[in-house]
């Protein structure tokens, strides 16, 4: 699947503009930063750099492309032929995929020449946003969860077929344990799971011969679907009879009951009773009815007795608030070789971007390995450790404080240098990994769902200055 | 593009179990139906057929995929024999794309071998929910803004590249104008359209000479993004120096103006006074800043002055309530050569099915030409035009209306018999004509965005009383 063209229309208009004019190879820097945490949550995770990497090296156009473009009537000739060896050429630095992100900051900036720079926009931010937007929703339902499992249900509620499988791939970043979904198995090795839906009792005479049917057949960790009919009068009765049955003379122990509907708090108490009575005290009980973070905590909180958690539509579409809201601005260009920053002005103050070729550094107490704030310095700033650095608010700036024995670690890596990619992605264990590992980083403070603590995102002082000068200047020349 | 592992994991433990269980042949009916019309609306659009037929023509294991599947060591050699010939024999009755639908009927029914319609659940749910929810939300969309051009302008926020590329299709369904996806009017002759981002206007010294270059460069029809430093203190009056220098010396009257940031009812107004007095009335202004149904109607009410729009994230992600809740239910298997009707009984009410093999018929009344209502019957009922037809309410009994002088259309159409493809998708042209036509022959209390009139989806008295016997059993046997 070549998914060149899948950019906004607008690229290519520009892009042919830029060639026409003779800017077509003018060095341009874009950056890819977001504006608003999702569920006014303290902190996003980025995900999709993997698919932006695959798209990036795959970018060409083919002859057809070149023909259908051509017969729109408002291209060049000698833009199509261009087309026709385009490659990407510039370089890419991008935060790695797991990494703990804040509103502000770039996650991804690119120097190209302004054709390139300007025709990748769209799959960038559309790979960048759906993923990040996925990890963090499923982050904080596997927050709310509180170490139980939770296992990605959504693929058949996905906002089309990348959305199920590249979702699932976003939600085991994000902490998932598991996924339904096939294919992202077999392509990006998140492992799938599943065991029966509501049709296959329906397809039995009677619930008790579905179940000893099933355990029959998978007798190791069979769980069982007990809400066909009444969860406590028919469905844990009958699995019961069905371990008893099947699964006893077996010597097996490892089993479990689901619950897609009715009072999950209640239903799962009498169930758990039910089953421990029984003598199925390790029987787990699974859940999965239009479940969310919110959810998760209540039932928690009232007793629920539940071992994991299957959640689909809530996670799979980021239901609460589904649009991870990542831009692509324009924030300098080469000029006679000097990088010239530049800034884009709105009558939505919160639109004003942070101009320049940037770093950004994420400053760790050494005693604590908390994570005290991110710093945005202009691109030749180098931060020395074994100084104080004194960080102050960009609006409020009398409000300052000196850090000391601290570690700055830069959060953009080079990911293409002249066209070559220079990274290789984790695998996605270690990607996981090291998403839990940052968000350990984190203050408590920042991970409350609700009104969680500002993160500090902070801009230097050479590249505060710019910013004002910029401001003061109205963007005009800039 | 493969899409046949795109399945939740269980089909493929289940279908194993038929398999070993001898019960892989039995024949079974299952229907797509949706619970509940997204954002409280009164009526939702049918779309994604189209992808569920390419869906099943290409059904098929690949030798790797069966590796793949033999690793997980839970499904017998048997069965992966049978996947390597696996494809879809049965037959889909489904409602056409752009058909109005409403809660409770099916818009889609398999009958099929169990393990080969059990299979196609995950996708075929996927595809219909997906672009069912976009056509749905867009057409909201598109009445709003009263006649005036509505855009999709949302590939960089959709949810994975499908959700770009198909929820452009689906958003014209709805009865969107064009859309931004470059690769939807490629794949799917979706007209693509496109102007400017701001990067261009920052690319040059000024603004001035950003909309001459592109004036110069698109004359026909440009349309200029105005709001990047100060719309109405820069970007209108460069826009009306740019049309005056370039456009005017052309004899082109056709030019435009974008505005994507600030209050947009005050901006507007101002800058079509501008624009008129400076003798461009012609020029259209285009306005594309977060917008969806409720801010188009509300800034229409005030005033603003906008000839078409371009929208965005929460058009794509149906951001107010970005789930389509369609599910895929057995309502009937096949035992001995009959047909017997199954029901899913649930803890929550709303969840209980519709049992049986089904058809259903959309009354029309013949002096006005509206939807009366819809009417489920078992599959071999026969409606009698000629004759009065008698509606209750399917809770309320006592509620009736007796039909004269209608028309009885059925909305099921055969679109696989026996594995093969019995049905020839419109051209997204005639889709688009049709979901316009059949949302008018709605009353217009139906198409209200607020507490919109329930349309009336009954049951025959045959089907009724099916269901009731089999709720008095207690779906035990059923």
């Amino acid at each position: 699947m070549n998914n060149t063209l899948l950019c906004d229309f607008y690229e290519l208009t520009m892009a042919n503009g830029y060639f026409e004019l003779g800017k077509g190879n003018e060095i341009a820097y874009f950056d890819v930063f977001f504006r608003t945490i999702p569920d006014g949550g303290g902190f996003a995770i980025a995900a999709g750099l993997e698919q932006v990497i695959d798209y990036i090296e795959n970018l060409h156009f083919s002859d057809d492309d070149i023909a259908f473009l051509r017969e729109k009537n408002i291209f060049s000739e000698g833009f199509l032929s261009y087309l026709k060896t385009f490659r990407f050429t510039g370089d890419i630095y991008a935060v790695p995929e797991g990494t703990p992100i804040f509103p502000g900051e770039p996650i991804l900036t690119v120097r190209a020449p302004s054709m390139e720079a300007q025709f990748i926009e769209t799959f960038v931010l559309l790979a960048l946003n759906h993923q990040s937007l996925i990890a963090t929703k499923a982050n904080r339902i596997v927050r709310a969860a509180q170490g139980r499992p939770v296992a990605e249900f959504g693929s058949r509620r996905a906002q089309g077929a990348d959305g199920a499988i590249l979702g699932a791939r976003a939600a085991y970043i994000g902490g998932c344990a598991a996924t339904a979904c096939t294919i992202s198995d077999r392509k990006y090795a998140i492992p799938a799971t599943g065991t029966m839906a509501h049709s296959w009792v329906q397809m039995f005479d009677d619930e008790y011969d579905a179940f000893v049917s099933y355990c029959k057949t998978y007798p190791h960790g069979a769980t069982l679907l007990v809400d066909t009919y009444d969860v406590l009068r028919s469905g844990v009765p009958n699995a019961i009879r069905a371990f008893r049955d099947v699964l006893v003379p077996l010597g097996i122990e490892n089993c479990g009951i689901r619950i897609d509907s009715g009072d999950i708090t209640y239903l799962t108490k009498k169930a758990r009773k039910m089953l421990d009575e029984a003598g199925f005290p390790q029987c787990k009980i699974v859940i999965s009815n239009s479940l969310d973070e919110n959810i998760i905590r209540d039932i928690i909180l009232q007793g629920a007795k539940v071992d994991s958690f299957g959640v689909g539509e809530r996670l799979i579409t980021a239901k609460s608030d589904p649009v991870f809201g990542g831009v692509y601005k324009l924030v300098a260009k080469e000029e006679n070789g000097e990088i010239q920053p530049k800034i884009k002005i709105s009558e939505n103050p919160e639109k004003i971007t942070n101009p320049h070729f940037k770093k950004v550094y994420r400053i760790f107490d050494n005693e604590t390995g908390t994570a005290t704030a991110d710093l945005m310095c202009v691109y030749d700033e180098v931060i020395d450790e074994t100084q104080p650095l004194e960080l102050f608010d960009p609006v409020a700036t009398w409000k300052r404080k000196v850090c000391e024995n601290y570690t700055a670690k830069e959060l953009l890596v080079p990911i293409f240098k002249g066209g070559k990619c220079v990274y290789k992605s984790p695998d996605i264990e270690q990607i996981k990994a090291y998403a839990k590992s940052q968000i350990m980083t984190l203050w408590d403070e920042v991970k409350r769902f609700e009104n969680p603590h500002r993160y500090y995102v902070d801009l230097s002082e050479k590249l505060w200055k710019i910013k004002q000068d910029l401001l003061n200047q109205g963007g005009k020349n800039a």
